[in-house]
């Protein structure tokens, strides 16, 4: 919580101004604005925008700071799913190291709030909750991070699960987890009753993560409506990829995207290349809150990604096919201020009020600075200066 | 066409070995190789390739050298095709220059091989494919560089444009472009007539765009295919993005991927996240040469892209969910081997007797190389060192 002085930015890319944080917060934003004894940034013109925001991760996946690992996994999901557990064993990963090592990278490309999946399940225990809270602790004013308590390897199919992320819940994680109740759980009407239940006990959200398609995803998100209605959690459950959302029947999927906006159901999208997925045009119409995420990354599940939410606002905009200057900076809002609404934190904004995260980009416009994706020249945390040049100031462990 | 000996390197990312480079060609790859005289380059254990091959690219529309093109264009294709001429009066743009521009970007990211559409109208004439022609010349040794010529915008609605079209390959352009012959020109018996008259008057090749989706693009590729087999064109006709062959609908393409192998007609992608396209795997399994490039960028089209073949790798890879190591691997075959064969190169290949194109790599594997698609340690065109550290010798105009 630091005071700090920016001169010369161009907030959103439009004229230039200064920036003023105070205890943290954004003071004033204006032409001259002068403070004596703040420590003064000169901007040089750069774009300032609120802290990008991944608002779909995994923190305590990534193999960060090994070898390359080779993937040479099986086709199906279980595959992937049975493989990262027995790499973690034979790696002795440490959720806390390798987590440190994750936020620190997005810190360095501007991110400044995290939702972060953490894997429970019976083999681990609540072990990588414990590391990525401690790194949440660590990282204190450098990055916010919330936590999902995530049943990875299922949660019916493997007895003991529930309690393991009860006991999550009690430690502190922010939101109860789920994921593919039908296609991976086998058992939806289980599944779906025990997170809502989870959720209700401890007064905390969900964040439920839905890969499956067509009909099958239609069908598991009336489900989750169901339960919205019955207890009463309406804006307290987002659903993470939503890939039925994407599909081209248009009659289903407007259906059950006006149900999303009636039940305000947030959406999470990685904006994946090789799936039908939510469109960015079509959501901001119904009136749905919608933000993105880099996923995991260099991971046992794929090696693509880096952190970047400002390469991932670029995929996200290819995804969706826009093109125009306007367009592309809605995508780029996806990555910054849309991630932070489906968090609820309505005060991550470049306004006099706003939460002190600023990020300076390159380039003359915002879709330039998109396109470009160039290394930040300053990323500043609750008025702490967290990272300069691409660089986090910070060491990586 | 030069001698060099790349010491240390490891070809395809497997073991090291020496390369031997003589009057542009590899004349020996294995362990020890001497070569008194012989310039010679330390490797220092990088993956070598061959050239990086853009098999689709636009090198006269390219904004590259000009402030950010803020783009407002309307959404009909027609919109971006009216703004493009529009555009390129206001700015005065020289093909010569901008091609210049491009092909030396290219290089700096390992690009040896080009295929170009250029484009041919009766605004501008033929001048664009003079500028391309004399980048072609001036950078001879640097990149290869074969021209399409193109009619952006249209052929039977512009009258004139087949006679520009046959001055074009008059004046040595290598093959006949065409574009969407429905859903463009109107008139697709007219548009397929004209352009496979002029590609057998000329004794050249065909590559056309076909952006046709479904039932239409299927169309319109039997229309091609009854002219290939009229005209014994079997290998010389090429499409480009094909979004058809990636239509749900798996009858149907199937059909169509049959014929492109019994006729050898390769397809190019730019692997596009918004749009159904030809798989690979499919296509690999069918014996369809599949090469990919990375299209027009920073141009009135769109903002996305900067020339790295490399990059493309990583798109094509996510496009089609591949997420092995050796899946990786086939991703950026399509980006160097795969374009090469579509442009009738066998000879592009890291073996004794091909060309002397190679590019070294960051990384452990090719996947590593691909994801991070670290600027190029060294990239050699026929012998010559073409650039370094990511930067062209030759210096952009």
């Amino acid at each position: 919580m630091s005071d700090l002085l920016i001169k010369n930015a161009r907030p959103m890319g439009e004229a230039t101004a200064d920036i003023l944080i105070r205890n943290g917060r954004i003071a004033a934003i204006g032409a001259g604005i002068e403070a004596e004894g703040v420590v003064t940034e000169d901007a040089g013109g750069a774009i300032a925008i609120p802290g990008l925001v991944d608002a779909h991760t995994h923190l305590d996946k990534s193999l960060l700071g090994f070898p390359w690992y080779r993937n040479e996994v099986g086709p199906r999901l279980i595959d992937k799913i049975d493989n990262e557990r027995k790499v973690k064993r034979d790696y002795g990963l440490d959720a806390h190291v390798q987590s440190m090592r994750q936020s620190l990278q997005s810190v360095s490309y501007g991110t400044t709030l995290i939702r972060s999946h953490v894997d429970v399940d019976t083999d681990q225990g609540v072990i990588a909750i414990e590391g990525v809270m401690e790194t949440r602790r660590q990282l204190a004013g450098v990055v916010e991070i919330e936590i999902v308590a995530f049943p990875q390897s299922g949660l019916m199919r493997r007895p003991g699960t529930l309690e393991l992320l009860d006991r999550a819940m009690a430690m502190g994680a922010d939101l109860v987890g789920g994921l593919d109740p039908c296609g991976m759980d086998r058992d939806p009407k289980g599944h779906l009753d025990a997170i809502f239940a989870l959720a209700e006990k401890y007064g905390r959200g969900i964040d439920i993560h839905l890969h499956e398609s067509a009909e099958l995803g239609a069908f598991s998100m009336e489900m989750i409506f169901e339960r919205i209605r019955a207890h009463s959690m309406q804006g307290k459950v987002a659903v993470s990829h939503a890939f039925c959302l994407g599909d081209p029947d248009w009659t289903m999927t407007q259906g059950l995207i006006d149900t999303c906006a009636e039940l305000d159901v947030p959406i999470l999208t990685t904006a994946p290349p090789s799936r039908d997925a939510p469109s960015l045009k079509r959501l901001h119409a119904a009136g749905v809150r919608f933000g993105a995420g880099v996923d995991g990354f260099r991971d046992t599940w794929g090696p693509y990604g880096n952190g970047d939410m400002l390469e991932r606002a670029m995929l996200l905009g290819m995804k969706n096919n826009l093109r125009r200057d306007d367009e592309v900076a809605m995508a780029l809002n996806v990555c910054t201020t849309g991630g932070a609404a489906v968090m609820e934190r309505s005060d991550h904004a470049l306004v006099a009020g706003g939460r002190g995260d600023v990020v300076l980009l390159a380039g003359e416009t915002l879709a330039e600075a998109v396109v470009t994706h160039a290394p930040r020249k300053l990323v500043v945390t609750a008025g702490n200066i967290a990272a300069r040049d691409g660089k986090s100031l910070r060491e990586r462990p």
